[in-house]
Order: structure tokens, then C-alpha cells, then sequence
């Protein structure tokens, strides 16, 4: 530092210097002290939900108990299919040529969260369909929605994960099942605007599906992958995140050229 | 601010409130701005490594293709062994009545790292194993292991992952291929020193095991997992990360009860 400075100036910089250093450190520190952890992610066990037509989730042991060795061990096999408990769709789930679940980027599948709740409308609508004026009514109140946001949909419906009939609609598989399905899910025109009006990350919600259990054509799907924008379903617990704020980190089973897959979804939630 | 404090004083007070906003902007924002994403998480594939008696990881097609809705739709089934690819080991995998990797708290898995190398040793030496001398040398350099750190081990051999017989030392499978294992690890009595003279939250290293190939009695396993302290095995790209400075974040598949299972495991690297 220059000492032909006035002694006013040397010491202001001084301390922009140490400050600067500080900032420097709640930056790249990212000790994550100030907060709470939330796990967003419903645990894979025989009760997980998947498609009427999906392979649910299978554990088997592998084995259990005292060793020859002398010491303990427990290991076991797994199966299901990639979409079912708390998953990701990747583009390439409905849109050919588009991201597998390998492909995409880490910068993509963290980010701010922005929470939009419609439980209110799915208790009296259970095939509520998020819409372009849900949107627009939470930024009225929260600002546009920034540039690089994770957009979680809580419809309430995490509450009931485990009871299927509640979840889903119904309890049969197969076709039959696909027939009587009924949950909210993001309309189309809503998958549209936040795909060409607004420059998001990812979308999530706490229902089996993007689109709603009705749906035949997968529109919402079918748009949002078209913009590599891809999908979070069966999301737990988002009823404890506020409307901003909150960091998501979503990370997928690396499967390569899969359509999808487990997901492991986390949020961070900072202290006042 | 009172009117009353000399200038400088008052100048100096205003600079550091702005200061103060900047610091808490960066320590609770994680924005993840400056700085890069590294993922440490090799892709599940046919030619995934697994243990030579272990089920390796299968993926089948459900569909591919255009459906009579008009459109695309593709998505598959997998199944495989826990332990296989890059994974986590649960401490009820070698201890029982400990956490399985549901139980597993996410403070534990996320956190700062630091990465030991010992790449070189086991350069000329295959069968090299972590030495408490070689902890002991990083804390020279470095100084003592944080407490809540996530302790990564650069054993070099992820280079060789996709040459089974480079990685493990064997393309044998089942119990004679046991046999025939040789890769690095970590000696029993640097578990011992991990896991009760320093306070870390997990352990990582790119081999197969956190015991060298040659165990028979899984000796640091035991140890770890005696003291609740996960694994994370078959991790890439360490000689990507500094010794210190980077925060991981370890987020494995949540399956009840299980033993371990798929983990995606990412680190942020601060810029400069």
C-alpha cells in the first residue's frame, strides 16, 4: 500500500482489504453453519410408488450375519425401474435425441428454489393442474421468478405417500390402473410459459407425474424436455421450504443412457 | 450511527456494515458463483466395477421409441449389487446394528474435503496401504485434519477404472477372482488413527474397498464402521481437487435398510 496516500484512505483501504478476504470466505467457505439440511427424498423400500406399468422397487439379501471371518456382514441386491419413489425424468424420457440422466450437467441440477404451493386448490381439486395465473399470482407477491431457479410444485400430496390409493387414485396395476389415475399435476400451457417465458433450471413436484394422473398425451412432459428442462416427481417434504431462498441439489443416479433414475434431492435451507 | 464519532470512525463503521452484508450475502447465498463443479462419480454402465462374487449393474429397455400417443417415450429397468461403481458403504455393511444408508444424518455427508495422495506410492506399489506416516505428513504440510471433514484418498487408481484388470488386479469372477484382488487401501491402523484420534465425517477413496485388495479380514471396515463413519468407494476424479479448500457433497440412493448403494458423489471447487 502506497504510504504517500492520506492516513485516512490507507486505512479505509486496509479495511475494505480484510473485508474483501471475509467475503472471500462466506463465499467459497459454503459451510452451510447458518441453516438446516432438509431431505427432500422419499426412501426406496417395498411401499414405493411407480407407475401402474413399472417394475416396483425390489431389495433382496444378499447376505446377513456372522462371517467365517469373524466379523459381521449384510449385503443385498437391488431392482426397480428408473421412475419410481423420488426420481428424475430426463429429456430423453419423452423427447428423442434429448439429455440421459448422465448428461446432465451438475450446474443444472443446482440451484435457488422457488416453492409455488397449490395445496389449497388440489384439497378441493385433486386433478388440479398448476397454471399460468399460479405463476403469475406467486410473483406478484415474490418478483419474477430468477433466472436459474429450481421450481418446485408443492401440491400437498407428499402427505399422503404410502397410502397409494390417496397418492395415486387408485391401488390396481396395470392398464387398469393407468385408467384411474388421479393426482395434480403442471398443465401444459404452464409447462410452456416456464419453458419459453422463464429461464429455469428444473422443475420438481410431490406427485408421481408432471403431468396430472389424467393426462393421455404427456404434454407438459413432452414440452419441458423439449427445452432440456428435466423433472423431479415423488419430491418429499416441500412443505418445509419457503417461497425463496432455499438451495436444491438434485443428484440422480449416474445410469448411463438412462431415462431417468433414483434421485437423491436435498435442500438447504439458511438460518434468520 | 451517532453523529457524534469523529469521521473517520463514523466513515469506517458505515464501510464495515456494508462489509457485514457482503460477508452474510456469501456465507448464507451459496450461490455457488465463483468456482466449479466436479463430479467424482463414475457412470453406471455393463462395464461398472463390481466385487468379483457381486451381482454387477444391468440395465434392460422397457421402451424405446414412438408410441401410438405420437410421442417418444424411452425408459428402462436396472438392477444390481450395492456395492458396486462408485458407492457408499453403510457402517451396517461391516457392523451391525449400525446406520444403514437411510439412517445415514445428510450433515455427515456433505462437508469440507481434504484429499490425501498417495499415488505415487502406490505407484510402485500396487498393494500399497494408507499409513498413519502418510496422515501425519499431509497434517505437516497441511496442518491437522479439521474436524468434520470428509477424508478423500487419491490412491491414483481411478485412472484405471473401465480396465478391470488394471483396477482390480483381476478380470476373474467369483471366489477365485477374490483371490487374485490387488489394489490399494487404507491399513487398519490408519483407520484406527481416522477414526478416533481425528473427528471426520466419512472417508472416500477411488478402489474398490476401503480395505486394500489383499484383505481377508476387512479389518478398516470393522473399525470405520464401529465409529458410524460411511465409505465412499470407487470415487473418480480426485487429482481434480486441491488438499484442502473444496466441500463435498455425497448423496447416495436412500434404500431402507440397506447396506450401501449407488452414491453420486460432486465437489465444489472454489475459484480464485
Amino acid at each position: 500500500m502506497p504510504n504517500t496516500l492520506p492516513g485516512f484512505w490507507r486505512k479505509t483501504l486496509a479495511i475494505l482489504g480484510l473485508c474483501a478476504l471475509s467475503t472471500a470466505f462466506g463465499a467459497y467457505g459454503q459451510d452451510f453453519s447458518n441453516g438446516k439440511w432438509l431431505d427432500l427424498t422419499h426412501e426406496f423400500n417395498e411401499q414405493s410408488i411407480y407407475w401402474p406399468t413399472a417394475e416396483p422397487f425390489k431389495k433382496t439379501t444378499v447376505f446377513e450375519g456372522q462371517t467365517p471371518g469373524g466379523f459381521y456382514y449384510s449385503a443385498y441386491n437391488f431392482a426397480a425401474a428408473e421412475h419410481g419413489g423420488t426420481h428424475l425424468d430426463s429429456p430423453v424420457h419423452f423427447y428423442q435425441g434429448q439429455q440421459s440422466v448422465e448428461q446432465i450437467p451438475l450446474e443444472q441440477l443446482i440451484g435457488p428454489a422457488v416453492v409455488i404451493d397449490i395445496s389449497k386448490k388440489t384439497a378441493a381439486n385433486r386433478d388440479y393442474q398448476l397454471s399460468v395465473a399460479d405463476i403469475q399470482a406467486w410473483e406478484g407477491k415474490h418478483g419474477k421468478i430468477p433466472d436459474g431457479s429450481i421450481l418446485l410444485i408443492n401440491t400437498g400430496f407428499a402427505r399422503y405417500y404410502g397410502d397409494q390409493e390417496k397418492y395415486m387414485g387408485t391401488v390396481k396395476r396395470g392398464e387398469q390402473g393407468v385408467k384411474e389415475l388421479s393426482f395434480p399435476g403442471i398443465h401444459p400451457e404452464a409447462a410452456g410459459f416456464i419453458a419459453t417465458k422463464r429461464k429455469i433450471k428444473a422443475v420438481g413436484l410431490d406427485t408421481p407425474s408432471l403431468d396430472y394422473g389424467k393426462s393421455t398425451g404427456f404434454e407438459s412432459h413432452v414440452t419441458l424436455f423439449k427445452h432440456n428442462i428435466p423433472g423431479f416427481e415423488n419430491v418429499a417434504n416441500l412443505s418445509g421450504l419457503p417461497p425463496t431462498g432455499a438451495i436444491v441439489i438434485a443428484l440422480p443416479m449416474k445410469i448411463k443412457g438412462g431415462s431417468g433414475g433414483p434421485l437423491r434431492i436435498v435442500a438447504f435451507v439458511p438460518g434468520r
